[in-house]
């Protein structure tokens, strides 16, 4: 089965930024089996590529783009949204009580609403933490999205633990990593909270599992002021000091966050190999800071983008996040021409790619690579004039211009509509189960 | 004849911020002659307003606002859009040259291009300042839309100057405020582009002019670092304390932008009762900074939101600017709760009234007030839960969520559609005009 992609704006990201226009990708299965200029010299003529394709899909100029990476985020916190959110105090007085009650069902239709959210935003492959995370991967593997997976591991009782003690998450790491290991799509990892709300003796347990299974770890790190004052305070180190004498970057870890990274960090980070997942916007929004990425990349450091849960940048998308970064970053740097669009667009591809352990086989068009596609139209109206596609990509691109996505071959939205779910059935079941959250909810605020 | 709108999340940014849900707003001719609850005790019930509107839509829960409020833009800049977006001198190297050669037909198609654009995002009233503003008057009175419009005025021949010498603004304004005084939907300005680019003589005629006429002044201020040092150089002032000294603020001002205001600026603003236009956006993509909007307010300083012009800012909706502002000042104060969602919703709808002296006609949702309303859509994921409707506005909608628009009345957008004219059409009128402009830029680039 070979599906052509053709008259479109393709941007490869690859090694050499190669980018045709007109340009076409052609699909063999779940495969990228070619790309390239339909003018000009090239091995392939394009009316042979139409004639022998199974499927010839006119892109009518739209820019065609890897799918993009979301390296952080929490699918299962969709109930939160909108909740609190210039609220100082909000994650004890809200979320943390409103988690305690969270059931399988509602995180499960939480996991296929995000999903379906970012999928129509183009984005074709997801790192998540939550609880219940088992039930996401399937509800991942039903979607047929790409993802990273991993339960939170932390040091209360969390709304799964079945045993009602802390570090549920740790004890069923290993069957859920047994259980999902080898799928086509969907990853385990094993995922600490933060240094902070793990002892010493989980983190080292976490270094363990994810070194006998060879899975990533994901953690929040150098995110709170609070956090950087108690291992300043009882270790006179940053979170990232303490995490690398302990050895827990001997297995590779995704790192999301590290705003007050500082120092000594950005070395250890680049030698230990571990990926940052930077998410401006729940950053800024929480007026956490800025995250230095000038100097993460100076020490070539791997770094994507990601949105974080939907309760802490509410919006599921990375066009978002690329032109908050922007705005951020060349502000916070002072300097309008650091960090061009193209940087950009490259950490919401081939960075997040990175940054995952994905980039031998997602990131960029180019053959052999695993067909993760986004196409973007060029017909709205403020999508023109385009004289730089990457900026029209950061700087005037929105959600609703994502007109087709691919996931491993498989054509999940065309015509800016999912394939194979319906909208108005996915909201409704979030909504069935909406009832009792949004109860206690009533409750809590009513308590004030 | 009444149109009614029902069933309905009425926000009406009022004194007491009234919030109907369900709701409505009735609306006869251009004016709001009823709002509010569809349930408990009201005047007027609800069926006897559906028996006897003319026309009832159901809003079908949507979001109802009072239309957006633009404060800023240069809608004859749509042909500059994602050219040079990170260039360090583009100004010189790009937009002068190009801009030399500009056209009133270009600047026509621009002009209804972005009108389009900006109704299409749920903006209802827009302040302009560029060149062929006569023209851009006439584009802006066909469709539908509100405006203050002003030609720049600046020491440079200028694209339009028929005398090809520098001030011609000066010279035409009189006669275009004369021609446009008194419409009902637009107004004239007058629009000295900067007070470093013209010089004490013009500024003096500018205020002269003002007066005679009572209207407003648009001007750019404290926006660029070189702006600030040559009136510390010069007169050991800042622009806002230069502009103060020479009598400027003796007509009614518009400020754009004021990122570098301090001071005594923040008191001399409040007592001349100047309205300050924020660009977040442009402001923070061109690394220039983050303008003190919380030290603005504590003066009672009216401030509202502003686009810039599209090859500044981009996009052409206050969705981006909203949420830009609360992720630029949250993080700039250090607070998560300083400018609470409600706040930034009020940016963009009162404050941007009250800045363009539009208060007592638009900018919230009462009776006797213009009918220009918005209406943003729910059913779309990105769109719910919905806890708070203000937090959803500014952390959530993009301008693809816009589903209807009134500007005094008409309805120019349903179904995210315009009613009037084509998307189609508006495009290829602009393409049409930009071949000229397109073979300048490849030259321009060329040359480097
Ligand atoms: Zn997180
Ligand atoms: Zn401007």
């Amino acid at each position: 089965m070979r599906t052509l992609i053709r008259n479109a704006w393709v941007l490869t990201m690859d090694d050499q930024m190669h980018e045709y226009h007109p340009g076409y990708v052609l699909l063999n299965e779940d495969i990228i089996e070619a790309v390239g200029p339909e003018e000009g010299p090239t091995l392939l003529h394009i009316q042979d590529l139409i004639d022998t394709a199974d499927t010839v899909i006119d892109a009518n100029d739209a820019l065609v783009v890897p799918g993009f990476v979301n390296t952080h985020t929490h699918i299962g916190m969709i109930p939160f949204r909108s909740l609190g959110d210039d609220m100082k105090d909000r994650l004890r007085k809200l979320l943390f009580p409103l988690e305690a009650d969270m059931t399988e069902d509602l995180v499960r239709a939480s996991a296929q609403y995000a999903m379906a959210e970012m999928l129509l935003a183009g984005i074709t492959t997801f790192a998540d933490m939550y609880y219940f995370e088992d039930a996401i991967a399937e509800e991942a593997d039903q979607m047929g999205i790409r993802a990273l997976l991993g339960e939170t591991i932390i040091g209360q009782p969390t709304p799964d633990a079945s045993d009602n003690t802390p570090y549920f998450g740790l004890k069923m790491a290993p069957a859920f990593i047994e259980r999902w290991q080898g799928h086509v799509r969907i990853q385990p990892m094993i995922a600490p909270h933060a240094p902070n709300t793990n002892d010493r003796a989980s983190l080292e347990s976490v270094t363990k599992i994810a070194i006998k299974y060879n899975v990533p770890v994901m953690i929040h790190v150098s995110e709170m002021d609070y956090e950087m004052a108690e291992f300043k305070d009882k270790y006179n180190q940053t979170p990232i000091e303490y995490l690398d004498s302990i050895g827990f970057f001997e297995a590779k870890v995704i790192a999301a966050h590290g705003i007050h990274a500082k120092g000594q960090d950005f070395t250890i980070l680049h030698d230990q190999g571990v990926g940052l997942a930077h998410c401006v916007v729940a950053n800024t929004k929480a007026a956490k800071g800025v995250a230095p990425i000038k100097e993460m990349l100076a020490a070539d450091v791997a770094v994507g983008l990601g949105t974080d849960g939907p309760s802490s940048g509410n919006r599921l998308d990375l066009f978002t996040q690329m032109r908050t970064f922007a705005y951020a970053q060349k502000t916070y740097n002072h300097d309008r021409s650091i960090f061009p669009a193209t940087t950009i667009v490259n950490l919401a591809t081939r960075g997040g790619a990175k940054v995952l352990s994905l980039d031998h086989k997602i990131g960029q068009l180019t053959p052999g690579y695993q067909a993760d596609i986004t196409m973007i139209e060029r017909k709205s109206l403020n999508m023109n004039p385009i004289f730089d596609p990457y900026s029209a990509i950061v700087y005037s691109a929105e959600a609703s211009n994502v007109e087709a996505v691919w996931v491993a071959g498989q054509q999940l939205v065309a015509n800016k509509t999912l394939t194979r779910f319906s909208e108005e059935t996915i909201s409704q079941r979030l909504q069935a189960q909406m009832a009792p959250f949004n109860a206690k909810v009533a409750e809590i605020l009513g308590q004030e």
